[in-house]
């Protein structure tokens, strides 16, 4: 099959991806027969173009970083906003990356219902939908026989979702815990050499790490919304996103990361999930004294990493980027990938 | 669909499978839609049954287990060899899991292209078949429209390959490297506690870590099948098993040990591959001292753990077990769910 792909929104992920396109356009054809086109654009900021043909990606590219826009695109016709461009557009793959509210999940989840129901494929990073319905929309996916996808919501394109969900099918997880928030995790290990909570928080704002307002990182919710995505589609749980404890790293202290090293260990902030005897599923986020000989006490900076326990293998951890465009980027691809792989067969 | 296995082979690992699918028949059957029975069990030493509608897996684990045989099984056909097995059985699906000889790679290279050629999906353990021939092998299986995994091949259940060939599919890996023999990590960290060299790899032999024979592991020549495996399977390289450079942990006394550990590093036995600008795949195996702040530093025992450098996502890394019957097992648990994902679509 050819996948005619939309792009709903087009910022830091979406050109990330974009980017990868361009890049690795033929060897994806060659190495994984993958066939594709970018058939539309649709940015609430930047603009919207649709050509049923195939739009330019390396000069839309160019466009949106001389510009900010994409309104000068010579071809295509100009305009349709997101639900017009999932409904009419000639797409079969969309990928929803727009802004969304982490409140509501909107405009996310009505984005992506409608291209489920128009059995449009749904690759997404957007963690609202998922953590507030997941189990709704995979209904729905399933109800259209199409697939849907959002290895991006967790720990980036480290493929610590699709792990759990496809490699470790079968193995018995009874347990996962981890740090999936790199702005934390970096701002704990400049703690340690030295700086204070304000300055650390500084630096991983001045390096784009943490945002303008990092309440919804430094308090744990970031962590909390992964944790939940994780327990929810690889444990078969069914909890509420707020519905966890959730501790931040703020109340930690200089004095409290260096009397820890003292005694072997070092402060991070764990997010888990472990399903106890009766089949239920708890979850939570907050700051632990890891000793220093365990894998996460060594993982440092805006590094995330993810330890299953299983029955059958034991303990098998991931470790990888957490965020970024170019591995947000590739979160998209790897599900798309692995769609590709799945209807080649078909 | 429904899978019809025959096991050739009976061994450890086969019955580390048998196992699990014992334990968790209905819940795989639930979650996964893996309808699946084992019609036939081959094993040169054990004795071989046959019954196209299915063998009581339970009854067969208690007959070895207190016989060491799986002759006195009431109902059957009992007595087909390994190659009646494969070609005359309704098998559909072959696990190979047989004896193997590391330098010709039979018998298990003959069952692996008989069963593909016979058109049956195979999921194997062995590294020789793959180490000596696995483009060919794939050829084959193209030719014949069925599926070979190997996964198992290459640090047991822990996903290292399929993680390459599939998650990290488009991420642009430019290397591969990382601590795959559990036995020598195991004796390296022994020998880090006080043990000498011949006491930890006693102790090592006595846990079914090491063989009486241990030259494949303490000389690498086991770590260099694995990452020639993956060479030439995730990276796209060419090599022959024996060709890169491979020089094992010999020659490390115990004072290197402690000298290197006072200048901030630890000796690990380091399988390696890269792709050099001009396209071409260098592989090896060696000691190396990794600085104690690296993740791979801390690896210890006989947990295994391997990094993929890419473009996009930078280093990846997962950690799990290396070998055993259980993990192993699973290796071809995850192949065959795998299977039936790609094949449930069709």
């Amino acid at each position: 099959m050819e996948f005619k792909i939309a792009f709903i929104g087009f910022g830091v992920v979406g050109q990330g991806l974009a980017e990868i396109f361009v890049e690795q356009e033929a060897f994806l054809k060659e190495k994984y027969n993958f066939n594709f086109k970018v058939v539309a654009i649709s940015d609430t900021v930047k603009g919207s173009v649709y050509d049923e043909n195939g739009l330019d990606l390396k000069n839309l590219l160019e466009l949106v970083k001389s510009t900010g826009k994409i309104d000068s695109y010579q071809e295509g016709i100009k305009g349709w906003d997101s639900l017009k461009t999932i409904t009419d557009t000639n797409a079969n793959l969309i990928l929803e990356v727009a802004w969304t509210d982490l409140k509501t999940g909107e405009p996310a989840m009505t984005h992506v219902k409608t291209a489920l129901k128009n059995k449009k494929h749904v690759v997404m990073t957007n963690k609202g939908p998922i953590a507030l319905a997941v189990r709704e929309l995979l209904e729905i996916a399933k109800e259209n026989n199409v697939e849907m996808r959002y290895e991006g919501t967790v720990l980036s394109g480290t493929p610590a979702l699709n792990l759990g969900l496809y490699n470790l099918a079968g193995s018995g997880i009874t347990e996962a815990r981890g740090i999936v928030n790199g702005t934390t995790n970096y701002i704990l290990t400049e703690m340690e050499k030295g700086l204070s909570y304000e300055d650390a928080l500084k630096q991983a704002q001045e390096l784009g790490y943490a945002e303008a307002d990092p309440t919804a990182d430094v308090e744990g919710y970031d962590a909390l919304g992964k944790i939940v995505i994780l327990a929810n589609t690889v444990m078969g749980a069914s909890l509420h996103k707020d519905e966890p404890p959730c501790e931040g790293i703020t109340k930690i202290t200089a004095e409290d990361i260096v009397k820890a090293k003292d005694e072997g260990f070092r402060w991070k902030l764990i997010a888990g999930a472990e399903i106890k005897d009766d089949g239920s599923v708890e979850a939570y986020v907050k700051p632990e004294k890891i000793p220093l000989d365990h894998p996460l006490a060594n993982i440092m900076g805006p590094t995330n990493a993810l330890t299953y326990t299983t029955k059958y293998l034991g303990d098998v951890t991931i470790v990888g980027p957490g965020a970024g465009r170019a591995p947000t980027g590739f979160a998209l691809l790897t599900d798309i990938l692995d769609i590709n792989r799945l209807l080649s067969k078909s």
